[in-house]
């Protein structure tokens, strides 16, 4: 007997950003798959078993939903924000490629509200002209690579979404990317700070780009730095329609 | 009395994809203001009244919902999607830059799943790497800044999602996008057309550039481009976390 596997967003954090499909799909569930903080979100009931892993350890954790789903599980793999975006599906769909005994597992991708939307909608609209979103964590590309997309969106005038900023284990690469972008896009760009989005510990702050420090953000920031004619009115900061 | 201003995004279509946040601001509306088929959306019930109107006057519309506030309703803007993504929300910034009076009124901004995300789960995970998201629309900027956001999108290996491909007012500007893709890309790269996302009209379909034509978009349709390591496994399309 076949199962059947999702890959689910948990959006920013706030349960009220939760979408009803995902919410049925968990209800329905037999195992919950994912890092640890996001299974957490998930409570325990009878006939659900919650399967929590480290960071760092994602194609495992595929296998695992994969293998659980091959043998009649309704599995719910969760991420947090949206599964699309810097998180799981492309982890299971990189594990089903290497896995072809699990060709005939049906699976689903359930969109959430990702982080990068949560923070534009705190902030006011950021993102509304044409925009980036870039992934700063070099584990998975070089740093090379990082550098030319971050200047290629600059110079093109977009909005860029910065996500996983910054770690303990490499605190320099954002300390380069601000100094990148304020090299390319001047001092006065405007830059938002949201941290740990609808969840009790958020804290939004804009600052120009002369202003942002590197300590500003860590691992729960995501960073969205303004196109040229991105500006505040009021408590807003806000990217019109038409371009500068 | 001054009551308050939501900005909601209703999602790509689908009652599921709505969250519980916009579902509660629309429960307890005094007024909806939107584009008729979004209104639409929201079924009338006595204390609520529904403002719709024709694509193209967002100014109005916008000006109309912050009058609505002021004067003391629990005003909800609706737009498909994602609000802060080519939707309302700037220009109901844009509206209220322009119109001091209203800068009391409390305005908060409610986000949404965003086309090209629901798109890009329905598809697998083709925006499961660095990505840009770019307005066809010529209404609001030139064409040559369209094309140069494309060509340094492309250059720099960022997986595209172009919204408002296509329109019957403005027909070839999709076709030349296509071009200069297949020039930057080559024509073996993956194409996914996903039209009406979510709705009984649902169609998902992936090509490669050489096999994509102008005629296979219309304004219901978003395009998602892949990256130069976007791939195929089994009936999904997705972008490996590395980099090619």
């Amino acid at each position: 007997m076949t199962g059947a596997l999702a890959i689910a967003g948990l959006g920013p954090g706030a349960e009220d950003l939760v979408t009803p499909e995902v919410a049925e799909a968990l209800a329905e569930a037999t195992d919950v798959v994912g890092y640890f903080p996001y299974v957490a979100r998930v409570p325990e009931r009878p006939g659900l078993t919650r399967h929590a892993s480290d960071n760092r350890v994602e194609l495992d954790r595929a296998r695992l939903a994969l293998d659980l789903a091959a043998k009649g599980g309704r599995v719910v793999v969760v991420s947090s924000g949206d599964p699309g975006v810097f998180a799981m599906a492309s982890a299971v769909f990189e594990a089903l490629e290497a896995a072809p005994e699990f060709a005939a597992v049906p699976i689903r991708v359930l969109p959430g509200i990702t982080a990068m939307l949560a923070a534009a909608a705190r902030a006011g609209a950021p993102l509304g002209h044409d925009f980036c979103a870039i992934n700063l964590s070099d584990n998975l590309k070089p740093w090379a690579l990082i550098e030319r997309r971050l200047r290629a969106a600059a110079e093109a005038d977009f909005a860029i979404a910065l996500y996983n900023p910054r770690s303990a284990a490499r605190p320099e690469g954002f300390a380069r990317a601000l100094g990148l972008l304020r090299e390319t896009c001047g001092p006065e760009r405007l830059v938002t700070f949201a941290r740990a989005v609808t969840t009790p510990e958020e804290r939004i702050e804009t600052v120009t780009l002369g202003e942002a420090a590197p300590e500003m953000a860590d691992m729960r920031t995501v960073v969205l730095v303004g196109n040229s004619a991105t500006r505040r009115v009021g408590p807003h900061v806000y990217s019109p329609r038409r371009a500068s």
